[in-house]
């Protein structure tokens, strides 16, 4: 019996791992294969994937590429595998290159405000290094306690605090990784600024382990701020709410946070919450103006909200903050969520709530909302039946209009979870054909033979 | 007689654009060419340009790159002229392509916080439009009130206000670019936030016009503070008065700006003023906390300043901030100032002004140095006889000691003027041989003729 040919490239390539990476590091596993084949977002991956490298070092990642590029063989790099675009789906033949064994906190400078990590280092635990320091690291995904620094510069992610300080991109001053030949390249500085060449480390950050496999950053982190205010004010319809949202920023506050819930989420966390108000708006102000600010804010929300209620203690503001990040566990409890992630500018925020109550009804799908709302993120999140293997075609259509509805406003398809696979199909809308050319003439010029995360991303 | 072969392609070239430019672009009057050779670092360009087009609308960029382009012309784009290291000299050949006309402001959403500009458009002239609806744009490069956004932009452009408002890239939502070839293509968006595709507005931004024709900008406003507080402080040395820039940070105090000054460079502006100290620090703090982190600033500066003096009254806090803007036009009068632009860690301020000092005494020759403080950004300036024809060899050498220390100390030769031409000979030391091979493969796919700004940047 003489084997197909892939099947003869893939066995030479796993021959080759195994005689040139550590002992510990490959494995095909059935179990280990299964949990890496894809991300939170349940994409089915459309296969097994071949095997998977556990990388400890930049070495295991450049020796794996080497290899990888030589004979054509796909390979995704992973973090977490909390995604919610199916950004690290690893289906047929391709390998899985796991950073999250790649966990050192390499060096935490409190001189120089910043730290170099390894890309497997879980955000929330990086926060919490730096704040044994006074420091934070600013950007805190909703996941931030699962999720790894690698994918979060991968997927660019924002998070709550991000009104204020920015997105991950922001927080990123300098990045070592591996072109897909194995070459290693370092981009950046230790610096807060530098301009000398392209900007490199931009160009990596958001770029969904499709042009280089991120193993180490350098992060700026910022001192913790001296006081923080936190507001709560419930309304009694959505669009309020989002109309509210966008006074705040009218008003010239900039506040760390501003999230937003929508009723059917409350009540998804706890039906005596949704008897509060229809909708609930927490913000947060930080920094030696935050009771100014907080008041300020107060004074916007007041004639629009049913109550506000405020507080400076950081427990009392944890348990405000709760219900938020309970949000996406409580919807996942009902079914298989698919989570939309557009932005849309600041002031077209009411319309855009309008127009998906509009999307929602005319396909009988429930959508669930929450949002940054400072940043114009909203994530309608629409809940299907998980034991169907296909999302049912009114969901698509939905997810479809709603797409639709964050371009005609000026706004994005993606705000921070990425195009991962699922919204592959939009994207040279958005982009349009001429940057969107431009675009996978930059990926060849990182990967010319497409080995890294084929069919993700562009 | 016949033409040499160049003669007959830029003759050629000419042909074509005065056929295809309306009647007012074109210029070869000797004085416009002198007038467009070189930029404020007064480069010497090599040779005289070919011609000027003064472009006025994206056409007119489009028209001149795609005849440039088939016939292989190189095109130095140019704003104000105002740089610093040479990016927009153009020596003999160079077609000159003036952006300066192309200066509407197109759209100013309060709403949305944006500005829709074209790229000639002076930096302060937007901050102010934007001050009528309680906005500004934050990047302030202490040329504001000459240099262009498109320049900024080109440049990256830091400037005072960046310690707190980060630096040109941080305000730029989105971007339309010719390529070399006269393709129009548009990036970003007119969101906060947004992860589709490759980050291509950041690649543009800092590219020093070699990568693609800036021709319009999405630019981010932001809200005016609602209060400024000002501090002056004196020292008895320039290195304490780093130090004393390095404990703001150290204290987790953010200032809006914090600018430092040598003996020397407050003796050009008026002996007066250096009878009051070797060294002055000027640091604003903004927004609903300003007093109280004023106040936190003066905490940190009182043991080791001289005197501390502070105000919240807008007209002293620009008569404090006078001589710092004074300090490039009064070390012109002395001579012609090579600029440097170097940023180290902050925590190696101290150390650099030290190293700074012996390197100036080394080769005897005067180092005055600015800095933006809180960046860790450096400007010593070198001063030199301006009858000279060239640099002489102590400067160079002097600079060239100066850029070695910055690498040493973890930073950068370039902070937020650019590589240009004067800076070009160090930046592989910077890069790295693969970042800077790498780098070199994308500037092929935007310009694969290196038409645009060649021998500029990398
Ligand atoms: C409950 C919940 C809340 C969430 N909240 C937020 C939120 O507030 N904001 C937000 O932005 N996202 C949020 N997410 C989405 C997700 O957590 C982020 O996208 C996160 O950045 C993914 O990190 P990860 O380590 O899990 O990456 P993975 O899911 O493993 O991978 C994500 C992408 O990055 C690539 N990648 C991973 N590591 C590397 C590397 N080292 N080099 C190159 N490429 C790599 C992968 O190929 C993939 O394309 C949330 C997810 C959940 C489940
Ligand atoms: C007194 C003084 C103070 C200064 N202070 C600062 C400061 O605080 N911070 C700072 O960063 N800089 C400062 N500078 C330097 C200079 O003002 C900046 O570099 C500025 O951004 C240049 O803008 P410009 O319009 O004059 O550009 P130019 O000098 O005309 O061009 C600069 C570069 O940009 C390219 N370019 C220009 N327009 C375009 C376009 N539309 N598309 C593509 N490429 C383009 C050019 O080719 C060139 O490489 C200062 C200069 C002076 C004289």
């Amino acid at each position: 019996m003489t084997a197909a040919p892939e099947t003869t490239v893939s066995a030479r390539f796993l021959g080759l791992l195994a005689r040139d990476l550590p002992p510990d590091r490959l494995t095909t596993d059935p179990a280990e294969l299964a949990a890496h084949a894809t991300d939170r977002s349940g994409t089915p991956p459309g296969g097994e994937p071949l095997a998977v490298v556990r990388a400890r070092r930049t070495g295991d990642v450049t020796v794996t590429l080497r290899h990888a590029n030589a004979l054509g063989i796909p390979v995704v790099p992973r973090g977490a595998g909390t995604g919610l675009s199916g950004g690290a789906t690893a289906g047929e033949g391709a390998l899985v290159l796991d950073l999250s064994g790649m966990n050192r906190i390499l060096e935490l400078s409190a001189e120089d405000q910043l730290a170099v990590v390894e890309p497997g280092v879980i955000t929330a635990e990086l926060d919490r290094a730096a704040g044994t320091h006074g420091l934070r690291y600013a950007p805190d995904p909703a996941s931030a306690a699962m999720s790894t620094i690698g994918g979060n510069i991968a997927t660019n992610a924002g998070g709550l605090r991000c009104a204020k300080y920015g997105v991950t991109r922001d927080s990123v001053l300098g990045l070592e990784a591996v072109l897909a030949d194995g070459t290693v390249i370092a981009t950046g500085r230790r610096t807060v600024k530098g301009v000398t060449g392209y900007d490199l480390t931009a160009l990596l950050t958001g770029s969904e382990g499709t042009l280089a496999v991120i193993t180490s950053a350098t992060l700026r982190l910022r001192p913790t701020p001296v006081a923080t205010a936190t507001l709560a004010a419930w309304f009694d319809s959505f669009e309020t709410a989002a109309e509210a949202s966008y006074a705040i920023a009218r008003a010239g506050v900039v506040p760390a946070l501003a999230e937003l819930v929508d009723g059917p989420v409350l009540h998804a966390i706890d039906p005596a919450l949704s008897e509060r108000g229809a909708a609930l708006l927490v913000v947060q102000c930080d920094g030696a103006g935050a009771a100014a600010e907080a008041a300020a804010v107060a004074r916007v929300l007041a004639p629009l909200a049913s109550a506000v209620q405020s507080t400076e203690d950081p427990v009392e503001a944890e348990a405000l903050l709760a219900a938020r990040r309970l949000a996406l566990p409580a919807l996942e409890r009902l079914g298989r969520p698919l989570i939309e992630d557009i932005v849309v500018p600041r002031s077209r925020l009411a319309e855009a709530v309008r127009e998906i109550r509009c999307i929602s009804a005319r396909h009988d799908v429930p959508v669930f909302t929450i949002a940054h709302a400072a940043d114009g993120n909203l994530h309608p999140i629409i809940v299907v039946d998980p034991t169907l293997d296909r999302l049912p075609d009114a969901a698509w259509e939905a997810a479809g209009e709603i797409f639709a509805l964050a371009l005609r406003l000026g706004g994005t398809l993606t705000g921070e979870h990425g195009v991962g696979v699922l919204k592959r199909q939009w994207v040279a809308d958005e982009l349009g054909p001429t940057a969107h050319a431009l675009q996978r003439r930059l990926k060849d010029v990182f990967d010319p033979r497409h080995i890294l995360n084929p069919g993700k991303g562009l």
